[in-house]
């Protein structure tokens, strides 16, 4: 049997990243590139097909193509894959972005949202293998707050393709931050980067980092306000934390992203938090947060494992999973 | 072939009901006891399963008996089958119900949370049979709210048992109610029948009502801080359905339970609030909120159809469901 590879692609706001990626191997090749949002979409869709192009060439070492996996902000509408407002990609609503790719790569690809892809990455190769676990949550605090959902192994989607948007959770329901989705007082408005350069800003004035790294070197040196920013990351991520998990109730809640590198600023608070507030969590709280063995039927709200590569990893999975979705592996077995 | 038939059995902390059903044929026949709380769970069991034998005797012109399935107020750790802490049967937690069950029965049963089987029943027999649709959430606005998730036409009840508790999403961050689950803060206090009395004994004192029907009559009367009380239902409603909306994406969610009856009451602020807050929401709203025909791709928010029997007809369907758990069913087709 020929052994096989995928193409991955992570498109983001900045940067559009491409990769070719066989199981076992880690990555076989990856591009990056910027993301031309000024050209066009066109100019960026022609980007993308080239380097996959370039990529699919190639067969690194006898291996066969099995498919081209692509990641996009969302909302995405599936399975037709066309944007819905994305607010990462301005100009981009109602593009539609799977069958642009289609035509000019000449083959037929898979798509989905980026944080789901993430997540579907963590639970195959991260932390969900780590912990042999199959289902999780993955909220990734980044310029806004993405999410994945990992049900019995795969990626939950929703009925069109919007599900996995638990950035837009309500926190502050009364006079909250307005929200690119239209919404306010969403979880994205308190734990993204954004968010807490903004909070820093309401806090410090004038004289506030403008980037939430910046934020978090300022809190570690002992600065008040700058600490203040990151109870307030915690204490949002708890209420957001307290609806999923009393609602789904899942082994696992991975915490990933640029701003997850402040972990150590916000993690008590949430920790404290979801403790007051969740019963599920209090219930199902394990003994030790890092624990040398996974304690069975625990709930653990930990980092992710995969760092910034996640997305692109989980891009370059798709293409390997068994083709079933939520409507189509539907096994109407019940016999009533 | 032998037709076959099942027992189901709603725990409820006033009522214990006991039913036959068969497929296509609504309940066979029903028994309905009080719970007899003060003479200790020992006699409630034995009551119940006093019931259940009598009803396993009958063949029902022939029909086999396929299986025993039991509804209980949550949360309840599963597979076990262990009651924790649940509010509205005091001095129960820790009660091994399952096994308390089995051993005064002398066979196997299954169990799940009550929210869950209602859930199951309007997906099977309701409103997703009616819109042929299976996947969908359901809240049940009782002396709780009650929750339950039905993913691909299955129960989704998380990894200890413990999912669908979405009545306790927080819609009230900051000095929220105290809660029954130690939380507070939560929907269940903004939404139940006990909650409408609360509310409305803040706003009109001594001259409240002592039941939400009492409540919901007054506000129809034009009694504005009654309609005030609804108002902040609906309010609760749409925070919580914008964190299901937003995270699940599926395609019916339905409100049901005593409260629902006072629909026209909140649902318009519901509505209005949901529009604004959710954008999956707002992305996929139908054209007519009571579509002679159902739309597709379109997020349905409306009342539940069976009415207060859908926990007991979901505890008889249980036994007739293929016999996968979420854990049991993972086929890891992934083949990376």
């Amino acid at each position: 049997m020929t052994e096989s590879y995928s193409i991955g692609v992570d498109l983001g706001g900045t940067n559009l990243r491409i990769a070719a990626y066989a199981a076992g191997t880690d990555f076989l090749e990856t591009v990056y590139l910027p993301t031309r949002l000024d050209a066009g979409r066109d100019r960026v869709v022609r980007d993308m097909c080239e380097a996959i192009a370039a990529l699919s060439k190639k067969n690194y070492g006898g291996r066969r193509l099995a498919g081209v996996g692509v990641g996009t902000p969302g909302p995405l509408e599936l399975p037709a894959g066309v944007l819905r407002n994305p607010p990462n990609l301005h100009g981009w609503d109602g593009f539609q972005l799977k069958s642009a790719i289609e035509s000019t790569l000449g083959r037929e690809i898979e798509i989905e949202s980026d944080g789901n892809l993430a997540a579907l990455a963590e639970q195959k190769l991260g932390a969900g293998k780590t912990q042999g676990i199959d289902s999780l949550c993955m909220l990734t605090l980044g310029t806004g707050v993405g999410n994945g959902l990992i049900l019995d192994g795969k990626i939950w989607c929703g009925f069109t393709g919007m599900g996995g948007e638990g950035g837009h959770i309500i926190v502050e329901p009364h006079d909250g931050a307005p929200c690119g989705c239209g919404g306010s007082g969403c979880l994205e408005q308190y734990a993204s980067a954004l968010a807490v350069v903004r909070l820093a800003g309401e806090l410090m004035g004038t004289e506030a980092p403008t980037s939430s790294h910046e934020v978090a070197m300022l809190a570690e040196e002992g600065n008040k306000q700058a600490i203040q920013v990151f109870r307030k990351v915690g204490w949002s991520l708890a209420i957001g934390l307290t609806s999923l998990i009393n609602t789904l109730n899942l082994p696992l809640n991975l915490i990933g992203g640029g701003v997850s590198e402040a972990w150590d600023l916000f993690a008590p608070v949430m920790f404290e938090e979801l403790r007051r507030r969740s019963y599920v969590y209090r219930l199902t709280e394990p003994g030790m947060r890092e624990p040398s063995r996974v304690e069975p039927n625990k709930t653990y709200v930990q980092l992710a494992e995969l760092g910034s590569t996640a997305g692109l990893l989980g891009a370059c999975l798709l293409p390997l999973q068994a083709k079933t979705t939520q409507s189509e592996s539907k096994e109407n077995t019940f016999v009533a």
